[in-house]
């Protein structure tokens, strides 16, 4: 097999090259960012579709390897749900990508599956990663199914609620103050040091796995824009990279339009993009409840500018308000997404108002992560009565009839 | 179309026939429950399986009515994952047929399509349900989905972060206080005079979409057992339906022995079960942790106690230690259940130790529900670290060390 970059030169099987100096490096190396800090990245694959049961057997000649049954427990396959609703409310044919019904909740365990391959594949025995929710769950739920211990480090004011969810997997925790952007670097510092492989957000192979949610939508019905939440950039990357190897192969006969989300409170990538700068400042003081997504200095930032450069792509902010309203319209369709996870939605709402996204458009926006992980605080006011059993009935028949019936 | 009850007479095509005493009444009428306060069944299905790329599809021939577009976003076809670490503890094969994939994160959603298909196919204007969790959130979302504002009347005592997950939707709850057996009763006497189609735990069509869960274990491998968490029935008497109708279809030669498992601080089934009675006892002050199981006066109990007999099955509780002890071994596969989810592998471990499963059978346990609904208290204590950045070379170099690498 021979994979290609996009500048069509080769790349060796098994070689990693950064996406910005082309630098190259043996992929045995757990190293996942090059000298100049900017990530490593597979060449492209290119292929054909094959039958099998799932995205990783249809499209295993994309993948750099094979999911095993000692690891997997059915990571993607996620349904596209037709938002009827809110379709007809944009003036588009919407389709949500519903990621909340993977293993543990996230888009996230596409990547750390194959994460996790290739580190057990290596012989890999120890393995950390940053997170601020989803993927310490994803990591840490997979390291204990193969066995090995994971450090996950974490934000020092995580909420219990965000804690318990790693900690049922009984790994090490570590809650660090400073600066979320720089954790991801000195992360991989002392991995190097440590012999800790760091799954984080934009390593290679995760980016790899990522893909698989092109290949799933692509399989549905190809859209004309695709809109994915963004924060250290990891899964726009892998979302653009499975589209460009199906045109590669002749799968595609055109690139949808990528459509970059971040949050208003935290968005360097669309602060960059907007002022037409090819290098991505660090936010100060995030301030966003879409928790997921609020990454102040992206390691993938720069790639996805590039990226969005190449393919005539949108960026775009929304505020805490929008993305309220929009996990309240996503509702109304049956799911229940995190903040972070209805930006997209948001964005498809503004960029109609904007005429950016014409009358009719489909659209397919990723729902990358359940609501349930996000409980507090309550995003909506619904209607509640408090009564004794005996006086249920009452209740029904006398008093606020209206709202009750 | 014809359908026969087990007892061969013939049922007509949209009939419902009580279990107990055989009384029938119009499909039509949103009766759940017979005079004699026992639940109604439709008749069994017989039929081939067809192609399809769902379940409800596959078994379309097996189910009164077919899910619309408008109402799925796509239930079941859950996998089912082989639990190595414990089929090697156990010693036997256990598959965890994992509903927490579903689109509200459990298994009700099945049972809430096919209920809500029904009262959308007859008209129903107004839709609640009686619930502590799982149900509430399910129906909430379907009836959001359809346009329907539904009711949902909970415990009194129910927790912010249960609340929140119905709340998202928008519909009407009432906190109920007194007792939660006699609230099912109550709310049927109330849907009959409002005019309310309650889609509550023993619901026929419900009883209908739980069998698909039976149609996958099939497809998947017959196993020797299947371990059913139990509180008001309707999963039980579901899952076992499925399986006599497959029988009866001449898919299956033989039944797989199903085993009813309670928690210990509410077991009125296992209670009546133990002493060979017949009936079902209220039980006074339910104290377990597995809340999504605790009925005190389960509808459906003496029916499941008659399916045990016909079938030979096992009925048995566990502590609430098993259950956390059992939690922590099903997310050493990777899966965080809820307490209540967890009672299957707890009963499998000590039907194991008491030898009533003999070595190297093949069981299947369902995962009822997602453990993010149930995060707190924590389930154990995982280690944890506070530092600055600064600081964290050093915390992983110098101190500790043995516990974070």
């Amino acid at each position: 097999m021979t994979i290609t970059l996009t500048n069509t030169t080769t790349l060796q099987k098994d070689m990693l090259r950064c996406v910005s100096c082309g630098k190259e490096y043996p992929s045995e190396s757990v190293r996942h960012i090059c000298e100049c800090k900017e990530p490593l990245e597979m060449g492209l694959f290119s292929g054909k579709v094959r039958s099998g049961g799932s995205v990783w057997r249809r499209f295993r000649g994309f993948l750099p390897c094979q999911p095993s049954k000692k690891l997997s427990i059915f990571e993607g396959d996620t349904p596209g749900v037709k938002a009827k609703k809110l379709s007809k409310e944009f003036g588009v044919e919407l389709v949500l990508k519903n990621e909340t019904v993977n293993p543990t909740w996230s888009f996230k365990d596409r990547g750390t599956l194959l994460s996790l391959q290739r580190a057990m594949d290596i012989g890999v025995k120890k393995v950390g990663t940053v997170s601020t929710g989803n993927m310490g769950v994803s990591v840490s739920a997979y390291c204990k199914r193969a066995g090995l211990d994971p450090v996950v480090l974490v934000d020092h004011d995580i909420s219990n609620e965000k804690l318990n969810q790693i900690a049922i997997y009984g790994g090490t925790v570590i809650k660090v103050s400073g600066d979320y952007g720089d954790l991801y670097y000195e992360s991989l510092k002392i991995g190097k040091n440590k012999n800790i492989y760091f799954s984080n957000s934009n390593s290679p192979y995760r980016i790899e796995g990522y893909k698989t949610i092109s290949f799933e939508i692509e399989e549905r019905s190809l859209p004309d824009y695709v809109v994915i939440p963004t924060s250290s950039g990891g899964l726009f990357r892998g979302v653009l990279k499975g589209f460009v190897e199906m045109e590669k192969s002749g799968i595609l006969d055109r690139m949808p339009v990528p459509i970059c989300v971040q949050a208003e409170g935290c968005s360097p990538i669309c602060r960059a993009f907007d002022s037409h700068e090819k290098k991505i400042k660090r936010w100060h003081d995030p301030d966003t409840i879409a928790s997921a997504i609020a990454n102040p200095y992206p390691p993938g930032g720069e790639e996805v500018l590039r990226k969005l450069d190449d393919h005539n792509g949108i960026c775009t902010t929304v505020s805490n308000d929008e993305m309220i309203s929009a996990q309240l319209k996503i509702a109304s369709e049956g799911i229940f997404s995190q903040p972070a996870s209805a930006v997209g939605v948001a964005a498809v709402e503004k960029l109609r108002e904007k005429e950016e996204i014409e009358e009719g458009a489909e659209v397919v926006s990723i729902i990358t992560g359940s609501g349930l992980k996000h409980l507090f605080p309550r995003p909506t006011e619904h209607l509640e009565f408090s009564c004794d059993i005996s006086d249920l009935k009452d209740l029904f028949e006398k008093s606020r009839k209206d709202e009750i019936e």
